[in-house]
């Protein structure tokens, strides 16, 4: 734990910096698995599982008895609980359906937006410690209300060929029938590119590992949009006096599980908080599963002591934290404060995991400070919004001029000809 | 112009190709624009200045006194002109504010969005053939709206170190006070990095050459995001039996004038409308000052025929452009059939021209295909949005076990234990 207590101002652009990811000794290594990807396709995807996942995968497709089969693996307790978080997101997600409205510019011109789904998109859910099955109903659910027409799924096999059945149970209860067993790079380049198993698709969403990432940034070139740029996971918790030192430590730790190179900051305005935090949270992590991996994360995070709130927010809105958890008496009064954030907690009640699972909002989220000019994944991600514009004879004559007059200045005259020539 | 009657719908693939755009041997250029610019600053801007657009600025900054002179220069007409397609983009745009509406997903669980501006932008307006001032309301217009705190304008310098005055009055008016003389990748590489005189942003916005557009790109490096990827501007024009000729001709002309890599497409279902427009192109772009531009754009010109509207809206859909004209007399009927592109002109009487200065839709749309995932600049780019959420104890307790249940089976313990120890 780094701690400062009462941190100068001008020190804070040096707190708030994340580490350094490496990006250009990628490049050469995506470019090598795009092509391999584009030249041998499936067979491909085949041999990168067997040399990256050590696993044998005759048939990257998983097949209706492979979902059929996870179906029946998942407890019953664990299906009525993705039911129920499915439930809520959809809620959530559904009230972000806005009609279109027309507008009346000038009189006779009419303008106005219509949404339309993003035809073909595509979900990477990353293997490995934790199989996010959350984030198969994070992304899932706005896809379908959206109106996407084609869903697909990549997620890397296991050392026996199997996906895990969480994730196979919970695609199926979001409609997705196209999935396929590929992982890392090689996955973001068959949805790019396709294959003659795996459909190319126009935009790419899901976290990832380090070559994931790169690959979702290469995949660009190739004209696919992607959810957003990525970045370890992230927590911010600013805490009162009135904040429990226990629920504070447990939410800085289901952070820092996320991996080593998770981030992990705390302020207070309080004392007595600020230590018994650090030392619930010293409590806590030795219980914990992957406390390893929670220690290293806890070894880098920032315990910052601040005069008042409004400091604790300044030093956040310059972070841009991924989550902030506002665990003060009245997170009102902070709430118009709140500049840059992905998603924000507000209450001794709102923990982190909350918004992780089940409360409706989405967890695929700006991260690396991201959260200053980017928003989270909402329905809006999986939509575009078209404008439409209607002008009659007398809608033209009315700002006829006008375009004529611009037009002329900007020195496009076959734009103006193109008004001229209807009104003369 | 290509000509294709009836083509099959196998060879329509090849036909919405667009020209391929050299990327890779850019990186090294920005590189070193971007290196220069980090280093000496305001300095290297100058230079560059002196090496690029062979303008000597001493300063960078455009003075008070620089803007009052150019408002004393713009004619009144032209003035009047600019408030107008202000008014009417504000309109537009203005109608895009969504109140946050609070949805409560499960009892004692409310979640919502709240809108926040990117506090810091930068606007790009071109120099060069056309000055692009009707681009400093479309872009300023919605940042203003939304709240963005800072906002910034580069434009190269002409050969007298000066800007167009025009680009002046229009900042001016949409209340930008940070204008600079700079242009380029370099002015994109001061953006991203700040210089003594060119504050730092977090969003990079307008259209520009291709260095401009390798170095919006490259920028994406250093954290910064910007409005969409860009490429050369496109029109499709649909045309039934009762579109005219003269029109549609105009329309084509006013995108093929825009610069040789313009991409021009004219589809009609009817034969006579087909020869007709055919010479009305040839007959008006003569007259144009910008012909040479537009003959070399029309080189390369899709002129196509087909069976039905249907075809051609199939055909519009696969090559996604930037602005579509539909030229027909049942347009209502082709409204829920469009599904990708920018922006969409309905009618006879509804020009692009209407769209790219004063109807009040915005200008700056995805060209090259990216109206499959992208939607134009609206007022949502200027924002972001955060999702906030409220439990209350019961709240937690009412979806407490779901969260649990989906932590533990992801493996990540500390999420269940932050739901736990608060309902212990």
């Amino acid at each position: 734990m780094k701690i400062y207590r009462f941190p100068e101002k001008e020190t804070w652009a040096d707190l708030v910096k994340r580490p350094v990811f490496e990006r250009e000794e990628m490049s050469g290594l995506m470019k090598e698995i795009f092509e391999a990807v584009e030249k041998d396709g499936d067979q491909a995807l085949i041999q990168f599982n067997e040399k990256f996942d050590k696993a044998i995968t005759p048939q990257i497709v998983v097949s209706e008895a492979e979902i059929k089969k996870a179906e029946d693996e998942i407890p019953d307790a664990l299906k009525k609980a993705i039911r129920q978080a499915k439930e809520n997101i959809l809620k959530f997600h559904a009230a972000q359906i806005i009609e279109p409205e027309k507008i009346e510019t000038a009189k006779g011109v009419i303008c106005w937006r219509e949404n339309r789904a993003v035809e073909k998109v595509g979900i990477y859910i990353p293997g490995g410690t934790a199989p996010l099955f959350s984030t198969v109903l994070m992304l899932a659910v706005p896809a379908n209300l959206a109106g996407c027409k084609e869903i697909v799924l990549c997620t890397p096999p296991d050392r026996n060929g199997n996906i895990n059945p969480a994730i196979l149970f919970t695609a199926k209860l979001c409609g997705i029938t196209k999935i396929f067993k590929t992982g890392g790079a090689q996955a973001i380049a068959a949805m790019t590119l396709g294959t003659a198993s795996v459909p190319r698709v126009y935009k790419i969403f899901g976290p990832g590992n380090q070559f994931v990432v790169a690959a979702k940034e290469y995949a660009q070139r190739y004209g696919v949009a992607i959810d957003m740029p990525a970045g370890p996971s992230e927590v911010l918790v600013i805490a009162d006096h009135k904040a429990v030192p226990e629920f504070c430590a447990a939410d800085l730790l289901s952070q820092a599980e996320h991996g080593s190179d998770s981030q992990v900051v705390f302020i207070t305005t309080d004392l007595t908080v600020f230590t018994e935090t650090m030392d619930e949270v010293e409590k806590q992590v030795s219980r914990l599963p992957r406390n390893e991996m929670a220690r290293k994360a806890l070894d880098h995070s920032l315990f910052i002591v601040t005069k008042n709130i409004e400091d604790a927010l300044e030093f956040s809105n310059l972070y841009a934290p991924e989550h902030l958890i506002m665990a003060v008496e009245n997170f009102e009064q902070s709430i118009p404060l709140i500049e840059n954030a992905g998603s924000v907690f507000l209450g001794n009640y709102s923990c982190e995991s909350a918004g992780d699972y089940a409360s409706g909002t989405n967890h695929t989220l700006p991260t690396n400070a991201y959260a200053k000019n980017y928003s989270g994944v909402s329905l809006d991600s999986f939509l575009k919004k078209i404008t439409f514009q209607h002008l009659s004879r007398e809608g033209l004559k009315n700002i006829g001029k006008t375009i004529e007059i611009m037009a002329e200045a900007e020195g496009l005259i076959a734009h103006k000809n193109a008004v001229s020539i209807r009104l003369k």
